[in-house]
């Protein structure tokens, strides 16, 4: 038995607050049981040097944490001056992973800039920041789109991701808390698509290893636990987004 | 008429949500009007090089943006790579204005690690603040004479500041909202204690300057407020904080 | 009576070297009491990005000390890798206040870099800087008007700014050498014109409060102090460009 | 067929220099292809602070291109003034890869600095740096063994890593060269340990994505690839220490 | 006798192997005794901003060792977050050098990047750098005139460094190792052109100082063991590459 | 004819302010014709990390200009965030100058930091600073000596530095202002002790070249230019510190 009495394959309680900010063009507060993520997408009228004058648009995304997000008070990396390898790392991983399922093209030479800031943490905050940054930028896609300064509708598919991990008794657990990820032995982030597909998997033995039966059994529980996440992302956006994501899906196909 | 149709001298709706991340000793959302700020105290067991052997403690206040706190999105302090002097303006007047209250000698040697990070921005960011982390140290505190760790109570009064402005028409006006804010002539921003004395006054014409008559109105006006703010403060923090606090107070005079 | 027996309102002795150094357009060494600063202004004939296209100039200003202008040794900030708060709120305060008697527009697209280098640090530091560059920029300016290059005299009136505090024995004091100002209780930079207006007035209790009694005092004894300073300017100027600066004044009532 | 007439699941030709350097207690030069790295081991006979008084030794890997290592000369990051995200994730790779086969407790306190500086990059480089970093790390530690200054052998297990990937053609490719890698759709790379246990799997789709069963022919090439390279360490290392190696993985079952 | 029995005015073996890597225009691996540097020669078809609209190139150089290049591993710049001032030192005195002997008009508006990285180090590796970096700057230039991209032939005659020093017995010693490096009173690198003009003299008392006497004897030292390396450098280039300097130096004349 | 009617083997005049700053234990305003540069020493009672527990001292040299120094603004190192090449060449070429002449073993444990801030720049500024710093710590080690801190005095000898040049009609030319800097074909920098040894010659053909000839008459004239110096410091110094340091150079013999 779990900490908090979950099943080895069960999610923790999310909860997405819409529009949670008043100037980004999209933003979310998304909770997973005690993490707590702003997730804002912000549109700017141009694309950075590399990408000019492709009438292609792009996608960057920032993570940072509050000092006191966590349970001691982490230096600010503004004060170190510089950004650590970890957030680095994560926010590469979360402008990817977002980048999968948007055409490019069909964003004209815009920029989305998608920010992750971690209120509170208590594990997984890389993976609630995917499934909630996805939210925020459908939701500036569809204000785009409203305002008629989209020809097409970019988003090509729903994207959510999760954390699942081996703890010391060889037993895999799915979307690990903090106290569970501190002493898990392996840790595995997967990001999918609405299509069950894998955008980026990215599987870690802490100073230990693991089998390819244990890997499948980790790529089971990820896929049932990203499948609830779609649910909920589809009930929060609402039927309009929903089809719109849903039509592209098919095209796609 | 104000644009939110206030009289020149009310302050904007002011909503407190007292421990609103778990992981701090203290902490708070502090709501003024649009503006919002998160606000946590956490306590470290040791004091910076410069304090050691004093058996005293100290105080240091950290404030940052949310990039999307704004209308248009800034470029995240760590990305750049250095704290502007905005930040580190406002930063030392936080902290300064927080040890004028608190007996340094009560706390032992300890530090107090103040955040105040703004989620959404609409004028008086700073002095929000300073309301708000006045409200997060008080909690903080409060655990550790609950948890025995504290030989005297070191608040020794009530702390609020709120911002004075003139505007384009020459007048007065009480607790600016950013469009007020951005078009004002003369801001001012105005710290005091319970005890209606001064800890820090800031005023600046923009581009601009005022008469030793204005002067004085900006400061009833900011005493005004302030008062307004005393009373919330007392409310939120409830009996027990709020006497210990004024007999603390009392025993200064 | 105070160490160097001045009276509690008497400012110490001020000297002016004007045109101190051979390369700027504008330039001076002021010296208050022990307190010496080289000020100069140089002309750059663009302005900043965020200025460009809009016939106005700009003037921008940088602070520094010596690393031996003080009793310890200072680090340079050079050294350091960065510009401290400290420095940060004195280039900031500097600009400001010149900022605020120049006529931006008269200026065409122009920069004036002002650049105050303290040579030797005894208190009042950033006020001497404020009362030197406004030397320094007006022999610039008058400079650019003997080459033909000013269209009309950009300077709208005189401006000073002397330093004022309260001592531990509550006595109001002007012009704070640096042994006062460690000890004083409470410290305020008054910025004003010719006109006797403010431009900045900042107050802070140092781990301290004051009184709206003791506020008003302080303000007085800067008015006397900075009324002396302007008859300095004024001799130290000469005829010619007291007269631009004071019909550029009358004009702007 | 390759560009270079490689089968799919065919790795490039491998060659190892090994005490490639003078100075490093262990070094290699690896070349896979046209890739070239310098793997140095160093060892220092202290620990990170967070590591000191535990008894245990520390691993850490550091990672860098030569400017001109590549098709286009790349900006030094020293001369930039920070370390990449890229560099950062690699060398985290590195160095908790290392780790895992690594027992802490027998190295006693010291800290072994692995350094993988490509001298030419044709693809692959962070797997190479790996492959290689596992020979110089055994180097060096076999010396300290020598010298008598092991209780016990560390080394748990070989170690080595490759990539793998799948082409515009959905077809899956082992051991990618850059022109393979540069269109690739679905990029992975697989760390495993000599006991076929997976250390880390990081598998990206380049804005593109993949399905479960091709993520486990995926997992299939790269094992087969890891398998010949193990071949190659355990050749080029000799039998001594290989059976040390062999002997520490079946005590550690 | 030194500690490799040379004789007090011979070099060390020099080796050259050309072309070391394969996506430079031009390389060399230089290898005097048991100091490596890796020279490469890098053309960027435009120069840096204070050079544009000119019709003339520019050569700038770049110097680094890898980390356990030394005896005692060194941090990393990029880690450190800054070249040090010994770097910037090297790096000037070899683009300084090299730009003496090449006319940049006949370059056309094209920068030549050379990097110096040192593989092992045991003394002199910054005029090995100078000796290696003038053979990959002639390969690249050879390769551009192949290509048919080159109106004249640059480079106005050959160029190589040595180092020349006294040793604690006050003799004098060409072509240091690192040993004798670490123990000598006076250092001194010598730059001359084929022509047998001085480029560059540097020499440096260590804590102590030299007469007139012993400079002299330090010069005639140098100008012996650069005489050796240009006999190495022509036979490494070849007759026709050498025919082209030879003859430029010849028009100079 | 020079530009100032010297001859090509005369200095510019001269001038020292000695004591020209109140806090610095050792100071001096040297003025070599236009070029002036405030040189301060600091006394500071501990050694830094890598000198701790050898019972010797250490010097150390920091070099910078005012921003307008020059005849156009330079900007600030600090706001740069990085010390530049130049800067840190010339601040180690003067640090290891006074240690040349300065006996560590008889500092103590105690760090003298020098420091060399030119007010206006005409050339020569570097060589200015050496001849000048030498002052400032004779004057601070004169200081310790007066306050019975010192055991024995260890000023070891005179020290003094000049530049020497080449112009582009071929003549050598003692001391050059910038004017004559700017257009010379060679610029050398030369440090002598009063034994008549170098410390360090520093020559460079600025993108030409210069014959063993030139270099001879070069290190002439350089000779004949310190010898005035040396005569000029010792005036200033005064007859009781000369002797010092004369008795000093004759143990040394």
């Amino acid at each position: 038995m779990r900490t908090d009495e979950r099943k080895s394959n069960q999610i923790r309680p999310v909860k997405l607050e819409l529009n949670y900010t008043m100037h980004a063009e999209g933003s979310v507060l998304i909770s997973m049981g005690q993490t707590k993520v702003i997730c804002t997408a912000s549109i700017e009228d141009r694309v950075p040097p590399f990408m000019r004058g492709q009438g292609k648009g792009w996608i960057t995304a920032e993570y940072s944490m509050l000092p006191r997000a966590t349970e001691q008070r982490n230096m600010r990396e503004s004060t170190k001056g510089k950004v650590t390898g970890r957030t680095m790392e994560i926010q590469r991983l979360i402008g990817r992973a977002l980048r999968s399922v948007i055409d490019l093209g069909k964003l004209g030479e815009r920029t989305l800039w998608i920010d992750c800031d971690v209120i509170q943490a208590d594990g997984g905050t890389r993976t609630a920041s995917i499934t909630g940054a996805f939210i925020a930028l459908s939701l500036a896609l569809h204000k785009l789109k409203e305002d008629g300064k989209l020809k097409a509708w970019p988003v090509k598919d729903f994207l959510a991701a999760v954390s699942v991990g081996v703890n010391s008794e060889s037993e895999v657990l799915l979307d690990l808390c903090y106290e569970e990820d501190a002493t898990a032995e392996v840790d595995m982030n997967v990001v999918m698509t609405g299509a069950h597909q894998f955008v980026e998997v990215q599987g870690t033995g802490e100073e230990a290893t693991f089998s390819r039966q244990q890997f499948n059994q980790l790529l089971d529980y990820a896929e049932e636990g990203i499948e609830q996440l779609f649910l909920i992302q589809k009930e929060a956006l609402g039927e309009e987004i929903s089809k719109l994501i849903l039509a592209a899906e098919k095209e796609g196909k």
